[in-house]
Parts: C-alpha cells; structure tokens; sequence
C-alpha cells in the first residue's frame, strides 16, 4: 500500500472533532433531559467555547492544502468517499465568515427567545421585527453558499441537510404530490366517517407507560447495554452511535402519542447504533442526510409501527401494560393509530396529512430565500395554502400558524422538506423490501421483524454516508426516489 | 484604573478552561450515574481527548511570560490572590514532562482495571505486578515536583490535594492523634456495650428512601433548581458549581446508609453551589482544597447530620417515609447513628475509628514515596498497625487490607490524610461556631439551620481560594489546624 500522509493528516483531524463532538452530544442531550433550570447559561457558555474550538480547527488555513494534496494520493474507493465528506464538511465550514457566523447566531438565538413568549401571545408583529433580521442573514449565508457551490441560493441552504436533493426535484415531487394529495385526504375522510373507533379509557400511569416504552424498544432491536430512554419537553434522538440516548414525554392522558414517538425515535436510534464500527470517527461513517435518517425513524413509526401485523403484536403488550380493556382489540387499536384528521399543527398530524404541512413550509420558504416573497407576506400565503391543501382557515391564528414551528427562528430554512422526503424513501424502502421480501407481510404479523432490520442494517445502515442519497436509494431499492410508492402506500393502507 | 493586560489574557485563557471543564464533568457525573455500559470506550477516547487539549492550553509556552508580566502589573488583593492560584495551576501543569504524565496514565489505568478483579480474588500478587510501575511512576512525579518545588517528595504530591500541608505536620497532628485513639475507642466500646439499641425492621423501598433524601438535602438548603440527585455506585458530588450533581445508592436493606451519605454530599453540594459568583471560571472562585472540601461533608454528616438535636428533625421524617416503628424513636436513631465499631473496611468505618485507617495509610504512603520502604513491605505493615490500631487481625486478607481503596491503583498517593484533616477541620468550624453563636445547640434542636449554613457560607464556602489554608482556618475560626477540637468533639458525643 502507498504512503497516504496528508489523508492520514485529515482522518487524524476528525477523529479528534469527532470525540470533541462526543461531549457536545453529551451536554446537548443532558440540557434537554436532565439540566436544572439554573444550569443553563455555563451550559450555553460550555457549548458556545467548544462550538468556537471545533470552528478553528475546521477552518485552520492549513486544511485546504491537505485536502487538495490527500485528493493526489493512491486512496482506496471507501477513503475516496471519505475525502468526499471531508470536503463537503470543510466547505461548510470554510464558507461563512466569522462575522456572519456570529451575527447570525446572536439573530437566531434572540429571535428564538422571544418567541417562546410571542406564539403564545399570538404575536405575529413582535416577531417579525426578530424575524427579518434573521431572514436578512440567512439570505447573506444563502448567497455566499451558492457562489461557493453554484447552486441557487435556497438550494445551498437545504444541500446543509440533504446534500445533492435541489428545489427541481421538490418542485417535481411535492407538485405532484399537491395534486393528488388533497382528493386522497377526502376520500379517506369519507370512509372513515363511517368507522366505529372506541377511545381507550385511561389514566395511563407513567411508569406503566415507560416499562411498556423499554418493552417495545427492545422489541424493535434497540441496544440498551449501548443507549438509554428517558424524559424531555421535545423528544429526540442523541447522544452518539456508540451510545444512543432516545427521549420522550408521557401524557397520564395519551399513551400512544409517547408510544409511536418512541418508535419513531427508535428508528433514529437503530441508524446511528448501526452505523460502520470501523469507521466510526470519519464523516463517511456519519448518517447519509436529513432525509435518510427520517426514513429510518418513519420505517418504524410508518412502515412497520401501523402496519397491522405489528399492531396485532402491540395490543397484548398494551393490555398487558394497562389492563384489557376493548379499546385495545388489535383491529380498534389500527383504527386509532391510523385516523386521518387536518389539524393546525404540523407535529400533531396523521401520515396522510403531514406532507401538505410540509409543502405549504415549502413553497413559502422557497421564495423568501430567493427574494420573491418579503417576510409580511407569510401570514396571507399560510391562510391560502392551509385552505387549499387541508380547507382549514388559519387567518389571525399566527399561533397555530407561521408561529408554531421553532425552525425557521433560528434560520433552519431547507430543512421542512426532509420531512416528506424521508416518508418517500421510508415507503420505498419497503416496496422494494416487499420485493426482495414476498412474505414480508406475513413475517412481521408473526412476530418475525428481523428480516426488516436486516433489510434496513445491510441497505442502509451499514452504508452510512459511502454513497450519495441517489447511489444509496439506486442500490438499496433499483431506483433513486420515487414517489410514487408513498402514494401507492397511503392507498393501499387508507383506501385498500 | 490601570490596564492589566497580561492579568487580562490570563483570565481569559482561565475562563475558557472552565468552559471546558464544564463539559469534562458533565461526561464524568454521566459516565458514573447514567452512561450503558458499551458508550465507555467511546466516553474515555472523548474525555482523553479533552484532557490533552486542555493541557495544551495549559503547557502553552507563552503563559509563563504571560504570568510572570501579569506579576508585574498592578492588582487588587483578590487579582493577586487569583495570579497565586493561576501560578499554582500553571506549576503544576508544567512540572511534569509529557511522557511522564502519559505513562503514568497508562500504568494507572492498567493497574486499576486488574485491581477490579485482583481484589476479590484476593491476589496480592498479582497486584504487585502492576503496582510496581506505578509506584516508580509516582516516584519519577514525586522528585520532579519536589525539584520544582523544593518540597520532600511526598510532600509534593500531598501539595496537589493539599496545599500548603506538610509531613512535618502530619506527623505531628497524626502522630498525637494516634496516641490518644485507641484508649478512646476503647472507652467508647466499654459504654456501648451497656446500651441497647434496635435494628430498623426493613425491606425500605427505594422510592421512599430517594424521596426521604430529597427531603433531607432540602432541608440543609442545597438548590434543586442549580442541581441533581442520581443513583450511582459510588456516591460522589459532581457537575459544576452552576449545576451541581450529587449521587448517592440505595440500598432496600439500610436506609441510613444512603440517607447519611446524602448528608454527606450535601455538604460538598452547597460549597460549591456558594462559591463566589462573580469569580466563576477562575482559580479563585474554586474550592480551596481537598481537606477544606471534606470538611464541608463532614460538618454535613458529622458535626450536623448525627447532632441530637438534628437527628430529632430527622426522626419524624424517617417515620413518615417508612411508616412508625420503635427503632425510629430519636434516641435510639441517635444510638444507630453513633455506633463505633473497629473493622476492616475504611469506607464503612464510624466517625472515631475512620482516623485510624487514615493514619495507617499515611504511614505507609509516606515511607513508600520517599524510597524509605518498598511495596513488598505493605501487607506486613498493614497487619502490624492494624492490630496496633483497631486490634484486628489482618493477615493473608488483602481485599479487605491494602487492596481496599482505589486510590494507590492509580497513583493517588497523599490524598489519604485529607479524609482526616477534614474531620479535624470540621469539628474546628463548629468549635468556632459555638464560641460565635452561644445558644447554637438550642438553635438545631429547634429545627434553626441557616445560623450554620451562614457561618459556612461567610467564612468558607464564599472565600473559595482566596486565602490559603491556614489564613482562611486563622480568619474562620481564630487558629490554624487545631485537631484539640477533633478529640473534644468525640469525647463530647461519645463519652459525654
């Protein structure tokens, strides 16, 4: 093998940010999960001085020519894909001045603040003054990413979390999806009018809740000698591949709303605890994008978490859990977990309803990057689209409208649409596991869901960021995203 | 005003290791009380790396200009104070080669995780193997320091812990110490052997333990909002002064156990819950020492926790979590709580022979780092100062002998005798304490505890660092080290 020193340099380089980032995790899951509410600001300081030292190291002036001379060197296919990733992270980083970097954080954390009191205000105004400044500066970022990158400038923003996926193929994918979407809501709406569902009758005691929460985690596969659940405000998925810390919220009122939100998050977890041991440390390792990580967490919530053979396996867990009660026969128990309703909130809506949330966030957010549409133009634009894609009206509702979400707050514009993309390859990925799969079907409803990790370890998983979104969904499933699975999905579990 | 400049770049470079130093805790409290077992590797590799670049910063050759001008400039008492103990910090940082301090981690690291298993299987042997290396390693440390320093060599590494302590002292206190021990301990066993005491009927849940000890800690004033209580295997006080985490077990058969060694950590908790907020994040604002700390525990868990008077608040508390029953009445709570009785183990020894164990390693450790006996030596030792001591027979037992402790595994010679002067120091605080406040035993009994945590707070926990040992014990209580308090306290609890 040939002498590599200057790839050698550059993997020495993020071994060290990635145990660096380790604590980062840490501390970031900790402040959710666990801090007292007097911890905070050394917590934010702590973070704010690592985020400032990491920052250096990936914009020390000497990396460039490392890379450029690691890119002359007799590197093997998988460090070639890992030199990939480098570059693609030292662009990022290399992009942005300071000085924006700085500002735009400051914009982002003020108008974040402000608005934890304003949504409840119902206070659009008061936001917008917060909220210009920090469209202003995610206009500055987006125009100096795309001169660095040449793509236009909303797409240099959404390539920060779904590298390679461009507003074309949104407007392509989420255009179609308009159009069929709304008819399919209706139909679906008029069937289950005539369905009888019946209401659990709780309280449903937490502790019961959390061993019933660990029961189907591990269920699912999820490596707890290698992770943890426990409680936040807002759910997630952190911590780090060699150790998965999953959260969620219990509601004495709702289990399945902690129980799906566990599965959901378990399908994050079982990603990152899979990822390739031997190149953990290195970019390539990292999950392939926004998108692919949310179809992993929607496989288990979507796919396989409503699917009915898995909610036949559910439902003696849950009366086991709670006690029998009718509500928990398999068949009711699909029915709750598959009712179709437009609702105002995004984090609240059914799996049918859910992408005309996100292409709304979409087709606004867009253009307010591209400079077509100003901030004050949100509110009219949000009231036409809810209208149209769910016939709801929003108008004065700010709160449960443009307000609702924290993303765009801190100028997280291009990350919506991995919501849906993720839903479209969760879909496809189990098309194509049907067809690798016939008895697919059958397996799961006996109780046989190893063929589905399997599946996701081998195609997925284990290929962590090897290949492009397009090369990993072109070898996993024999096609880049296709669409039109989700659509034949919804079908055939909503109207089959 | 004049300008400090290099005072100035000091304080920054210090306050950016504290912002590290936030994150090192926090990973350390997770690694004890929450971590699974498989995110070790990938924890210790994270936390490796933080140590090495925090030294970095620490060994940077421009800091001893940097000092030496800021020595130069014109400070306030308390900037000359903080430039002592930035100077302490830097010495300290520098003093050792590279090498040394890697070697020594490695020896330390692969003694302690063979210990685990030599230990119970009694191999004393085997131990010494390893031991070995980290005896010379520690004596390499030993002489550099010293040359540095001009101190003995064991003085030296006793200045990391504790500085400004001595052998010559030691030697003294402990020496006096020794002579009057185990008469007293005698005297006392004489009188408890005429008591009757009763055994608390268990199992205690531990759901009532946890809740009985959150009420505990609240009542000695610790801030739930600026902290947390955890389970972890060996209880420890954690976190950061802005976010302090303390840990305790429990145990379904013995409730006092957990409940006193909450008391305990309390006592560390509120040191550095108070220490000064205004000078956070430099070496001023932290805890004096190791002795000063365990002073605070023990004032916690010696001098208030087993206090008639306080162990009556206590009472009706105990009752209430566990249900009434006879051996709950104060007087006999009080009995249990002030058992003496020799044994083997240090970390479960009562108040009056715990300085026995102290001693016995001191006079070991001692003669060890001066090159005055060899580690082959220790099990003889041990056994003849044991039946000295506690009139225990030792002999062939090594797990319950010298490979009991942890802390020689991996080099932490002259930590020992800390554990004692804290004792000593602690019955000094109330000494002074009751000389300030006359009616302070009345005050207790009647559930008044802030007059104690006000005399702490003024005259330890808020002067941090400020002053060195022996000023801040003459401004607290009239006098240096005066372990006279240490025999009159026993003698007054014990023989009173």
């Amino acid at each position: 093998m040939q002498a590599t020193p200057a790839y050698d340099a550059l993997t020495h380089t993020y071994n060290r940010l990635h145990r660096l980032s380790h604590l980062q995790s840490l501390a970031g899951w900790d402040q959710a999960a666990k801090m007292p509410p007097k911890g905070n600001a050394a917590r934010a300081a702590a973070l704010g001085e690592m985020a400032a030292l990491m920052h250096r190291m990936r914009t020390d002036p000497a990396l460039a020519d490392t890379i450029a001379r690691a890119e002359q060197e007799a590197l093997s296919e998988m460090q070639r894909a890992n030199l990939r990733e480098i570059r693609r992270d030292w662009l990022r980083a290399n992009a942005l001045p300071e000085s924006l970097v700085h500002r735009r954080q400051l914009a982002g954390t003020r108008c974040e603040h402000a608005w934890r009191k304003q949504r409840p205000a119902n206070d659009w105004q008061g936001f917008l003054g917060n909220f210009r400044e920090v469209l202003a500066l995610a206009r500055e970022e987006a125009r100096l990413l795309s001169e660095r990158s040449g793509l236009s400038r909303y797409d240099a923003l959404l390539d920060r979390y779904e590298p390679g996926m461009s507003s074309a193929t949104l407007d392509r994918v989420f255009g179609e999806l308009r159009r069929w979407l709304p008819g399919l809501i209706a139909q679906v709406r008029e069937r289950q009018a005539r369905e009888t569902v019946l209401a659990p009758v709780g309280p449903f005691p937490v502790e019961a809740q959390r061993r019933l929460c660990e029961r189907v985690i591990h269920l699912l596969g999820f490596d707890f000698e290698a992770g943890r659940l426990d409680v936040s405000t807002h759910p997630f998925c952190g911590g780090v591949p060699e150790d998965v810390r999953l959260t969620t919220r219990f509601d004495e009122h709702d289990f399945l709303g902690s129980l799906l939100g566990t599965v959901h998050e378990t399908g994050h977890g079982r990603y990152e605890q899979n990822l390739p041991r031997d190149w953990l440390g290195q970019p390539l390792a990292e999950a392939r994008s926004m998108a692919v990580h949310e179809s992993q967490s929607l496989s288990f919530e979507m796919q396989l978490g409503r699917h009915r053979g898995f909610v036949a396996l559910l439902a003696p867990m849950v009366a086991e859990a709670f006690g029998a009660q009718p509500a928990f026969a398999p068949d009711n128990l699909h029915r709750l977990m598959t009712r179709v309703e437009p609702g105002l909130i995004r984090v609240d809506a059914d799996e049918v309803t859910y992408p005309a949330h996100v292409i709304l966030r979409y087709e606004i957010e867009r253009p307010l990057i591209e400079g077509e549409i100003e901030a004050k133009d949100i509110p009219a634009l949000w009231d036409a689209k809810m209208m149209e894609l769910l016939g709801l009206d929003t108008r004065g509702d700010y709160r449960n409208g443009p307000l609702q979400d924290v993303h765009w707050t801190d100028g997280g514009f291009g990350y919506f649409p991995c919501y849906s993309l993720g839903a479209m390859y969760a879909a496809q990925w189990f098309a194509a596991m049907r067809r690798d799969l016939p008895d697919l079907d059958a397996r799961i409803a006996a109780g046989e869901l190893t063929p589905v990790f399997d599946w996701l370890r081998t195609r997925i998983w284990s290929q962590a960021s090897r290949w492009t979104t397009d090369e990993l969904a072109l070898r996993a499933s024999g096609e880049t995203l296709n669409p039109s699975h989700f659509k034949a999905h919804l079908e055939a579990r909503y109207l089959g």
